[in-house]
C-alpha cells in the first residue's frame, strides 16, 4: 500500500478541525519515554486502587491546604467550603447506600474499594508480561492526553472540551451490584435479536426498559413510535440523514440547523462526500424549501428549548432529544416528533456503551433507518443492550419498586449535582467578573411535580472582558480546554464547557475561573 | 416530517437488494394476530427453556422417526446415523465438560439447563406486563423470520442465507463460566479508553488480547501494526475506505475485487453515494491504476486462498482476513500486509458483539481509521470490548495454560465440526448428483503442526441440474433459503451457504439437499 498522497496532512487539518488541536502529553521532560509507554492495564488497575483509598479525602484536600485556594481570598474559600458541604450533605441524602446515613451518620467510605475489587475480577489481576504496543508520541494522538482523566494537581490542564459524562460514575458506584450485569460466554452470539420486530437487532428487553423509561419520565411519547437502535445517536443521526434523503436526488439535500449548533453535526454530515446530503449551515440564513433542518433541544451548546425555525412542507425534521431528562430541563410536555433521537451517555452516564434509540413514527423512515445501520454496522452491540436494559431497569426501579434499601434516583441525584454544579459556577462568574452565562426561565416539571431551573450538560460561556476575542485561547492559556464558539457556527467569543465532569475536574475548573480577571 | 418521496420503494427495492427477497413469516392463518405479538422476552425464556431440556433429544429425533427421513432410503438412514454418532462422540471429546467423559462416559445433558439458569438471571424473571410494542406484519421486516432461529420441524423454512456463527454456540456453552464476564454498573462510563494509545477508543485489555491470539496462531504479523478497532469489520472496512480515499480527489476512487467477491462489498461501498469512493466491480476486469483492491482470503464466498489481481503502484490493498484462523484453512504462514481486517463474529463466534479490528502498518492510515470511526460512532462499545478480551483470554488461555479442568479448545473444536460437516455436506451432494462443490489442497497448518485440510465457513455450491439457471430459486422452492451468485458477481448457477448454523439446522439442511435430484 502506499502512502497517502500529499494532500492527505491538509485534509486531515480539515477533517480533524472539530477536536481541539492537541496540546503536548504532560511527560515530563526527565521521564524515560518507556516509562511513559508502560502497561496501561497495569497503570489503570494501580490508579483506580490509589483512586479508591483517596476519593473523599481528595474532594476535600483543596480546603484543608490554604495555600491552594490563597489566590481567592478568605471570603472564596468559606464559599467554597459551604458550597462543598452542601454538595457532600446532598449527595449523601439522596444517594449513599450507608444505613448509617438513614440515621444521619457519614457517608460511607468503602464503596470504592469494593468497586476496585470488582474491576480486578473483571479484569484480572494486574500481569507483569511486558505490553507490545507501539510508542506513540503524544501529538500524534487526536485527543488530548488529558480527556476521560482527572486533573493531577491543582495547576493541571483541565480538560472539559469533551461531554464525557464521567460525574454518573459516582450514582453507579452508589447503586452497588443494582446496575451490575453478568453476560454468559454463550450469550448474544447470533446477529438477530428479534426477527419480529422492524428492528431486528433491537433487543427486546432493551425495547421494553425504553419504553418504561419514557412513561416513566414522560418526556417523549414512545408508543406509536418505531424504536431503532443505533451505536450512539451519532450513527441514528446519519441513518435519519439517510432515511430523509431521497436516493436518486440529483443533488444532495441540504442538512441546516439554526446557530448555535452541535459542533458535529456539520463535520458528520460531510466527512464522506455523500451525494445524498450535505451541510449548509445556520438554519436561520437559509434560503430553500427542501432541507433536513436538526432541532436539539435542549441545545448543545447553549441549553436553550427550541422548535424548528424553518416551515416549508417539503422540508423535514429530526430533533435530538439527547438532553431533554429531567436533570438537565424541567419536562413540560411529552414531545412527540416524527424522529427523535436519545442517548444513553446523556441519559445513564455510559457514554463508553455507544447506544442511542430513535423513536421513529413513519415506517418507511424507520425501515431505511434500520437499513442504514445494517449496511454501517450490520446492527449494534447486544453485549450494550444488554446492559444498558440492565440499567434502565435499575433507575425504572427506583422510581417504580422504593424499598427501603433502594434509594437510589438518578434524576433526583444528577438534578441535584448538577443544580449545585451551576450554583457553583454562576458564583464563579460574578467573583471573576470577565464572563456571561445564559440566563433561564423556571417551569413546571411534570416529573417532578415541582417548578425547576434549567441546569444545561454544558455552559455556553461569553468572555467579556476587553480585548479578548477567542475566550477557547483565553482560558487554554490558564490551562483550561474548552470548544471554541466557531466550530458551533457563533462567535469566539464564546466557548462550551461541559458541566458533567468528574466533581474533582469540575471543583478545580471553577475554582480556576473564579480566579480569572 | 413528510413521508418519502415516490422514487423511495423503488429505491428501498434497490438498497435492500443484498439481502435476500423475503419469505412471508410462518404464522398459520388460523394463528391469531394478538399470539404473534406476545412478549418477546417471554417467549424468548420459554423457547430456552424448552430448548434445554430438548436439545439431545431434538439431534436425534430424526433418526427415531423413521418417517422423517423414509425418503431417503435405509442406506442414507445409516449413513446420517453413523455421521451422528461420530459427531456426537467427536465432539464430547473435545468439549464435554463432564469428569465422566474422560473416562469414557456419556456427554452430560445439564449444560443447557444451567444456562437457561444464567440468562434468567441476565433477564430477570418472565414478567406478565404487556408488551407495548408495534405489531409489524412480518412481510415488512428486513430479514427473514427464520433468521437466528432454528427450524421448528422436519420440513420447515432452512435459513443458510447469512453467515450467523450460531455453531459456536455449543462450545461457549461447554465452557461453563470461562467465557462469563460482569460489568460493574460504574465501568466503562467515560468515551475513553486510553488516550497513551493512537487508537483513543481501544480497550488496554482487547489490544492485549488480540495481539496475544495472533501470536499463539501465528496467522497475521501484529506487532509494529497498529490495532484500530471498529464495529464490526463492517465499519473498519468503510473506515479502510476513507483512509485510502485522498479528500480532495475529484472523482472518487475505484473500489475492486475479483469475483466472485463478497456480496455486501458494493452495498456497503455505495449506500451513501460517497464522493470519495465508488463500486467498479470485478477487479480481474477493472482497467486502470488507481483504485482500492479488496482481497478476501480465505475467500467469502468459495473459501479461495487469494492475493492481489492487479498490482499498480498507485492502487492500494484492503486485507480481508476474517476467515484466516485453523478451523477455516491450514495457516500456512503469518500475513503482514498492510491493512488486515478481523472480525470477532468468525473467531470466536460472537457475532452479536459487532466487534472487530484492524491490523495497520501505517500510521496515518490508522489515524485515518480512526477518525472515520470518530466521526461515524464516536468510538466503539467498552461492553463489547470487555467481553471479547474476555472471550479472546478463555481462547488463548486453553491453549497456554492447559489443565485438567481446562480441556477446551476452540480450534480444535471447531476444525472438527467443520471438517464433519464437510464431510457430511459433500456426501450429501453425492447422494443427490446435482450440484458441485469447490475442491481444496491440504497444507501444513503451522498451527496445528499437520497436515490439514481447508473447510470454509460457506459452500460455495452449484446446480449442475439440466434446467435449472437459477440456484437460489431451486432452493427456495424446496425450503432452503441461500445467497444467490448474482450477488457475488458470479453466475445464477452458484449460491452460498452458510457451514456455521447450529447442528439441528445443518443437519436437516444435509438431509434435504440429499434428497433432492
Amino acid at each position: 500500500m502506499d502512502s497517502p498522497s500529499p494532500d492527505t496532512a491538509a485534509a486531515r487539518r480539515h477533517y480533524f478541525a472539530f477536536l481541539p488541536s492537541l496540546p503536548l502529553r504532560l511527560r515530563k521532560a526527565d521521564e524515560p519515554l518507556s516509562a511513559a509507554a508502560t502497561p496501561p492495564s497495569d497503570h489503570r488497575l494501580q490508579a483506580t486502587v490509589a483512586k479508591a483509598s483517596e476519593k473523599v479525602p481528595t474532594r476535600s484536600k483543596p480546603l484543608r491546604r490554604g495555600s491552594l485556594i490563597g489566590f481567592a481570598g478568605l471570603a472564596w474559600e468559606l464559599l467554597i467550603f459551604g458550597s462543598l458541604a452542601l454538595n457532600l450533605v446532598a449527595i449523601a441524602l439522596f444517594a449513599s447506600p450507608s444505613p448509617s446515613l438513614d440515621k444521619g451518620g457519614t457517608p460511607p467510605l468503602g464503596f470504592d474499594a469494593e468497586a476496585s475489587v470488582a474491576e480486578a475480577a473483571l479484569f484480572g489481576s494486574p500481569h507483569s508480561e511486558g505490553r507490545e504496543e507501539e510508542i506513540v508520541p503524544s501529538e500524534e494522538i487526536s485527543v488530548s492526553s488529558t480527556s476521560g482523566s482527572r486533573p493531577a494537581s491543582k495547576d493541571a490542564m483541565i480538560n472539559l472540551d469533551h461531554g464525557d459524562p464521567t460525574m454518573y460514575e459516582s450514582f453507579w458506584k452508589r447503586m452497588g451490584h443494582r446496575g451490575d450485569i453478568t453476560i454468559a460466554g454463550w450469550q448474544g452470539i447470533s446477529y438477530f435479536s428479534d426477527v419480529t420486530n422492524l428492528c431486528w437487532f433491537l433487543e427486546p428487553e432493551f425495547d421494553h426498559e425504553i419504553r418504561r423509561l419514557h412513561r416513566l419520565v414522560g418526556n417523549a411519547v414512545a408508543d406509536g413510535h418505531y424504536i431503532v437502535v443505533g451505536t450512539g445517536s451519532t450513527q441514528l443521526f446519519q441513518a435519519a440523514l439517510y432515511a430523509l434523503s431521497p436516493p436518486d436526488t440529483p443533488h444532495p439535500l441540504s442538512v441546516v440547523s439554526a446557530s448555535p449548533y452541535y459542533s458535529s453535526y456539520p463535520a458528520v454530515t460531510d466527512y464522506l462526500r455523500s451525494g445524498l446530503y450535505q451541510w449548509a449551515g445556520d438554519a436561520s440564513a437559509f434560503k430553500g424549501n427542501i432541507y433536513i433542518e436538526l432541532v436539539c433541544s435542549p441545545n448543545n451548546p447553549d441549553g436553550s428549548i427550541r422548535e424548528a425555525v424553518l416551515n416549508s412542507e417539503n422540508g423535514t425534521i429530526i430533533h435530538d432529544l439527547a438532553y431533554y431528562w429531567p436533570q438537565y430541563t424541567p419536562i413540560t410536555h411529552a414531545e412527540d416528533h416524527d424522529i427523535m433521537l436519545f442517548t444513553v451517555s446523556k441519559t445513564t452516564g455510559h457514554a463508553g456503551s455507544r447506544l442511542g434509540w430513535a423513536l421513529v413514527k413513519d415506517k418507511d423512515v424507520a425501515k431505511r433507518m434500520i437499513k442504514f445501520v445494517e449496511l454501517n454496522s450490520i446492527g449494534v452491540s447486544k453485549d450494550s443492550q444488554f446492559r444498558a436494559a440492565k440499567i434502565l431497569k435499575a433507575i425504572s426501579d427506583g422510581y417504580e419498586h422504593p424499598d427501603p434499601k433502594n434509594k437510589y434516583k438518578l434524576f433526583d441525584f444528577a438534578q441535584l449535582l448538577m443544580s449545585l454544579r451551576w450554583k457553583k459556577l454562576r458564583e464563579a462568574v460574578k467573583v471573576s467578573g470577565i464572563f456571561s452565562l445564559p440566563e433561564f426561565q423556571s417551569s413546571y416539571c411534570t416529573f417532578t411535580g415541582k417548578r425547576t431551573e434549567t441546569y444545561p450538560a454544558f455552559a455556553w460561556l461569553k468572555c467579556e472582558k476587553e480585548g479578548v476575542e477567542d475566550c477557547e485561547s483565553f482560558l487554554r492559556s490558564h490551562k483550561i480546554l474548552s470548544r471554541n464558539g466557531k466550530h458551533f457556527g457563533a462567535a469566539r467569543k464564546y466557548v462550551r464547557i461541559s458541566m458533567l465532569d468528574r466533581d474533582e475536574t469540575f471543583d478545580l475548573f471553577v475554582e480556576r475561573l473564579s480566579s480569572l480577571t
